[in-house]
């Protein structure tokens, strides 16, 4: 399976594609940074991250996209426009009918590097060690993208399995209450039939 | 002119096309809020949100679009999902070459009823006086993308001449510090030939 990890951002925007092989296995695809200027207006940032966008999506053709989810930071202004970048990210895999899950900081630094408070070098230690690149990813954003792919990769099928098996309990329960009801119902009826 | 105000949001965006004439006239071209259904995906949500702004940019054919500016409120959640259809809208803006400019709820609000800090009924009640409707504007989010329309259609001169004195302003700055600075290099000359 091939995936798009996006770090959003309009300054920054990472981005990552990574092949899933055998078990763990994760190879590097592509990696890069989409920069748009301070000074365009937010439309036209968000017009050229989104061309970026397109662009990887018809040249990798990945077959899920992974966005980090954004929290509330401290800088509400920057908030806005990463939530913003990840909004138009997320519209283009929708248009190709791509699934598109968001992942927190936390759920990719765990599935990387085994813990959720790691720092950012950790983060690019292990991304660079486990897809085995020459290079240590730069800047920070570009080895975010690749650990949202990774795990996006690594979380999807327990994600999936988990899925199953709550819809699963959830037909059983539903089947459950129907026979209590229907021995309710003959319970009631025996009753009056007295 | 003609200008397509957005009320941007996830469950309910409004949208509304207000014409521009003599003066301070104004005409409802056509009002309208798109829902996207609370169960689907983010993504999803989105991509509804974009086609039928595409669609009314196709119809109505405006020359600017304005959309709300979020600000940080009490629900973050909410928030982030208003910055993330309000930035599908200025992706197909700008898309189209069309300009993009965002206006803050009290800006809105002193424009359409002179107050900044007008309730939702005094901004449905003017923006219905004003556009001559035989109906108030129904939920709120329309005619908030009504009042938008309006205040851009008001402001945008003034921001216009604003922007232009401004230029003319920097202009004349430049070339005082240009007259400075050859009146001192000709004064230093002058001491150096003495």
């Amino acid at each position: 399976m091939r995936v798009l990890g996006v770090d959003p951002g309009l300054t920054r925007c990472g981005l990552g594609v990574v092949d899933g092989g055998v078990g763990r296995t994760v190879r590097c695809v592509a990696v890069d940074v989409v920069r748009t200027p301070v000074d365009a207006t937010l439309a036209n940032r968000l017009l050229k991250i989104s061309d970026a966008v397109e662009e990887w999506l018809d040249r990798y053709r990945p077959e899920a996209v992974a966005v980090e989810r954004v929290f509330s930071q401290h800088n509400v202004r920057t908030v806005m426009g990463t939530a913003q970048a990840g909004g138009v990210v997320a519209l283009s895999a929708a248009r190709r009918g791509l699934p598109v899950v968001f992942h927190t900081p936390s759920e990719m630094k765990a599935a990387v590097t085994g813990s959720g408070r790691a720092d950012k070098a950790q983060v690019t230690d292990m991304v660079t060690r486990l897809l085995g690149l020459a290079e240590a990813p730069s800047p920070a954003d570009a080895a975010d993208a690749l650990g949202l792919a990774i795990c996006h990769l690594w979380r999807e099928p327990m994600r999936a399995r988990l899925a199953e098996a709550e819809a699963r309990a959830a037909e059983l329960a539903k089947k459950h209450r129907a026979r209590l009801a229907a021995a309710a119902k003959a319970a009631k009826a025996k009753g009056a039939a007295r």
